[in-house]
């Protein structure tokens, strides 16, 4: 008979940006089974208006308890910005979101405590990295800069088209000017939205050596290891399972997902959220 | 009545070290109540054998089960490493340590994903940082350096002193020279002892400002908030009460952890361990 254990850990985004998390995540804990959800028919969740992404991850909670997950990832900014709050009261299981950990990674990187967040309109909006960002150095010097061209791109398989290039250098050079925005200049990026790892080399580039570009997806992984380690639901070995499925068609889907797992991707199945 | 959320945090470590863990936990969980113990009498633990660390990690916990603590964190490293997985299974509460958060935030650091590792000699003979970096990313080059001069500098309260400095020179430098030890040179050193934030200053004097310096202290304070917040244990709001106690004499632990904590520091009581 399989145990609480066994279940598998469901991850949600709206669209391909979480498969990162997704990714990161089964590197760090090859023996737990996934199950991810791409609310692609949706996406973008940047630009909605609460309530609207609060109702969405509503229905994405119900489905994971559908699928019997330990344990659900919202590996998608907007929706941890909006919506952790309330589904992590309700849920009756564990849920993790990526503000929290993409903070922490921020400032365990910024030698300045100067950080720059990239995020969508509706995580600038929500003001949850801030507030994340505050919480661990009162006195960090935060700027956000919200990139509302940046999901749609990544979305259509353009990460690496000089439209890209162009929409990152808008976004992240005056970030870097002292005194201009923020007064040091920022010298580490946080990607806040789990879109943008799939950007990275050229923001990298951009950004130039002197500052980090980092992401929430190491930092996401040592949350969910250690709640469940103390939920005593580990799973660490054994053959695990992986089911990938998008609520839109699955061809854009499965292209775009297949830059960031190459062959290992799994099957995509299409679901409807209701 | 007192709920289970009432109870305090415990904080362990053996010496003054975990004072940095401490201090970034009570800023970023303001409402919770904590209870740290300094094994004083018996540090430093980093060359002690393996069977000693944890029967010392043992009593410990212990007395945090005595003083009914809802979670512990192991704020040592070279106590993490030997000891984490065997008080893990015996424990009644989440126990936290410093290790995997503290290969999580090196990581996310890490731009060329070359990280040097500064701990302690039981630290570095373990292996667990190793362990935990290559988890998070398999293709990290990570090179390990032993400081066995580091902790009895700064519980000797000499942490700004000629010696500290000349010690870190010679533990830092070979590690930032392009194939020399590692190749390439890291970019990244992680501060695998709890002590070693207090040398903080120097390092990055040392290390220059191409390397990011980084600690445990914000991912593991991270890692207790997402547990405590999935077991409803977390108090958010409320005073909080602080308590600190060693196993030696009180004296020089509080001269040094004045340094930490400036006016704030807590009392200090004095333990026996059995």
């Amino acid at each position: 008979m399989a145990g609480a254990s066994d279940r598998p850990i469901g991850v949600f985004d709206s669209g391909v940006g979480g498969l990162t998390v997704l990714k990161e995540l089964r590197r760090q804990l090859p023996g737990e089974s996934t199950v991810y959800l791409g609310d692609e028919a949706r996406m973008p969740y940047g630009p909605r208006p609460a309530d609207e992404v609060i109702a969405f991850t509503r229905q994405a909670m119900a489905w994971f308890a559908e699928q019997r997950c330990k344990l659900v990832v919202l590996a998608c900014n907007t929706a941890t910005a909006v919506a952790l709050e309330t589904v992590r009261d309700e849920a009756a299981v564990p849920v993790i979101g990526v503000v929290r950990p993409g903070a922490a990674a921020a400032i365990s990187a910024s030698a300045r405590r100067a950080v720059g967040v990239l995020a969508t309109t509706g995580t600038v909006r929500s003001g949850s990295y801030l507030r994340a960002l505050r919480d661990l150095d009162p006195l960090v010097d935060v700027v956000q800069q919200a990139c509302p061209k940046l999901v749609p791109l990544v979305e259509a398989g353009e990460a690496r088209s000089r439209a890209a290039e162009d929409a990152v250098r808008e976004y992240v050079e005056p970030l870097l000017r002292d005194g201009a925005v923020v007064s040091p200049a920022v010298d580490t990026l946080l990607l806040g939205c789990t879109h943008y790892p799939l950007l990275r080399e050229t923001i990298e580039r951009v950004a130039g050596p002197g500052v980090r570009v980092v992401d929430s997806a190491a930092t996401t992984a040592l949350a969910v290891r250690e709640v469940l380690e103390s939920h005593h639901l580990r799973r660490a070995a054994g053959d695990a399972e992986h089911r990938v499925h998008a609520t839109g068609p699955s061809d854009r889907f499965r292209q775009v997902a297949s830059t960031i797992f190459g062959e290992e991707l799994p099957l995509v199945g299409q679901v409807e959220l209701v």
